[in-house]
């Protein structure tokens, strides 16, 4: 079935007098799992002797046939859900979907967040060593796809002993991961949701992830990559990097109802008097912040350019950019899915959104249903663009609790 | 009147069988005027001693009633049409507008171009000397706003004995200070031609401009805006810019059809042997050229940083920032259009510019409505995004034909 706008019909069930009372999963640890056997990539090099960090919570019942991986996209990590012990504010950053009586309830469902391999939260990645040469990898660190992600994530699965997930969950290239597993380990999963993503970028998501590069990549302070053995850190770079990347996160009309034209120090004074908001004068600089909008990409760009890794920004940009299942069948992505014939899917996008717009979530729903494949789409009028992935908007939230609902009522698939 | 999308009507006057010679109107020469006396600015301050560099075509009538201002936009200049002596691929940036047998036709009209002060292609800027300090200004040209530039083109144009404009021509930025002449001088023109433009910017307009400002700024080549001192230019800063600027200047669907996902080398073959077009290989990598949109801006944002100024960069996207003419009136747009009731509008969008959309254009409509004054608004349904009116689509080339064939009608008001 194939769900039009606003998804009423699913969305009465959140609406129903059934409480639910939702909690967090509390204080989690995470964990690492090394890898000795090399993994081969894409690009036909192998990564070396790496290890994951990953976070699990609930419990794997007893037919190992409740368990959820929940992909990651470009500057989140395995920290799901949960905090951290004696670590404010250490929320996952899916903590509205994911706990006990949650949409993804953890009370019933065992659920897995891998940081993938090349990223900067723990899994091995650019800042660490690379064998070779006993140097930090830098910019030598392997390129790595999204199918790679999905063969690494896959080894552990394994591991954990679970031959068979309940569903693959992810939102933007998170999504794209999801997609990736029915395609390429379609036996091994039942049902992947897939929110706020594309069959591939455009010209111009490529163009934004291009042009965050070459601010990195002309940082003084990049030095090719090899930046850690200066003790420097391309933060400029980061800085207008991740400032781009906000602006494709957030529709025009969020950003308008939360910043518009208000220039510093305008609103503050309305509120706090309770009158009509004064319009303050300009302070005519080029240099300096005058208008609201430009504070708060600043603050974005500098928080963001303390934590994150450059090389690992260059990485999952390109990662995002060679996502393309239809490539290697001629562009026809109903081919591409032809193997995924088994796997339940549930497809959501965001009406907002320009930069996985609802029409390359269609381009998805299209390819299945060319192939007979079980999808449900929720196209979810949401005024928050890209990022409405992240929020607990109702109908969104309920169209999910009622997919991982479902799941509870199935066996495990032969 | 307001016209539909695609304006059939009076694009059928261009599919006439009525053929008109169009040339180029051949080698032209810059000039330059100086001002001693100060021009007051918005900002408080002062410019002093400046001077205009300025190029006209076509010869003013006996009436002097046939003077057309075309307003330049972010990157350009004076040189709107035409070619210079010696100069290969000199043509002004507007040449398939302007020039004999052309909509706007220099047989009949006196065209004429006017660099803004601030700007970097003659007139006074931040590379000319600070009389107050005999240094070049860098970071102390003071800040300049849509309404300075056109009080320093009103000068201009009264110092060439032009008392009535038959008409103020602008796209985009350019727009902007044609509707600005409503507001300020508004019985010195006839003809306000407004296209591709808004009447403010958007909290997303501001944010492009300040990432790309930060991008300048950050660079350690900028030395605050006094890189002349320097002996370097902040060619990283600049080229980051103008490639976020190309992006927004671009449809998705204009990028999608021109670039698509083809990636270095595809293509060519294609063309030469007429073979369905093959997929080559990705090349795996971070830092190099993969698709060919990325050669495509890394080619753009090269060329520009070679000729463009980074301090009128800062000063012109303020500029467009701080455009904003209901902000006097308590943001009520109708009111600030109260005193241009004898100008007669023509507004110009189209369909798939998404920096200045066809929504921005008809919230000036409505405000032109509103007060009874005469407007012609098409909306122009063409694939090439906010560059659109650079191009000479036949509807709307058409559009323009028709306007100012009309003008030549009329006698000058009183």
């Amino acid at each position: 079935m194939i769900g039009g706008r606003g998804f009423s019909g699913l969305c009465s069930t959140h609406n129903s007098p059934v409480m639910t009372l939702q909690r967090s999963v509390g204080p989690v640890t995470p964990q690492a799992m090394h890898f000795s056997e090399p993994l081969p990539l894409q690009s036909g090099a192998s990564l070396m002797d790496y290890s994951l960090t990953y976070e699990t919570y609930g419990t794997l019942n007893a037919q190992r046939s409740n368990a959820v991986l929940v992909c990651h996209a470009l500057n989140a990590s395995h920290h799901v859900a949960g905090t951290y012990a004696g670590q404010a504010r250490s929320e996952g950053w899916w903590d509205n979907l994911v706990g006990p009586g949650k949409p993804l309830d953890t009370n019933r469902f065992f659920v897995i967040g891998i940081n993938n391999p090349g990223s900067c939260f723990g899994s091995t990645g650019p800042m660490h060593l690379n064998p070779a040469t006993g140097r930090p990898y830098g910019a030598d660190f392997p390129v790595v796809t999204v199918e790679d992600w999905v063969d690494a994530q896959e080894r552990l699965i394994t591991r954990l002993g679970i031959e068979q997930l309940a569903a693959v969950v992810g939102g933007s290239l998170g999504g794209m991961q999801a997609l990736a597993w029915t395609l390429r380990h379609p036996k091994r999963l039942r049902h992947c949701v897939a929110i706020a993503t594309a069959p591939n970028l455009s010209a111009q998501n490529i163009a934004f992830n291009e042009v965050a590069r070459r601010a990195i990549i002309t940082d003084p302070d990049f030095h090719g990559g090899h930046f850690y053995a200066h003790g420097v850190v391309p933060k400029r770079g980061l800085r207008v990097a991740r400032m781009i990347g906000h602006i494709t996160y957030l529709s025009d009309d969020s950003m308008e109802a939360k910043f518009g034209r208000r220039v510093q120090g305008e609103g503050a004074a309305a509120d706090a008097q309770g009158l009509a908001q004064a319009v303050a004068d300009y302070a005519y600089s080029t240099q300096e912040v005058e208008f609201q909008i430009e504070s708060y990409l600043r603050y974005q760009g500098d928080k963001f350019s303390e934590y994150f890794d450059a090389n690992t920004y260059l990485l999952i940009t390109r990662a995002l950019d060679y996502f393309d299942p239809a490539r290697a069948h001629g562009g026809d992505l109903s081919r591409a899915f032809a193997h995924a014939r088994d796997v339940r899917f549930l497809m959501v996008s965001f009406t907002t959104d320009w930069r996985f717009s609802p029409a390359r979530s269609r381009e998805i729903v299209k390819a299945l249903v060319d192939n007979r494949i079980e999808v449900s789409y929720a196209e979810i009028d949401a005024p928050h663009g890209h990022d409405a992935f992240l929020l607990d908007d109702p109908r969104y939230h309920g169209v999910l609790r009622a997919t991982f609902d479902g799941m509870l009522k199935e066996g495990p698939r032969v």
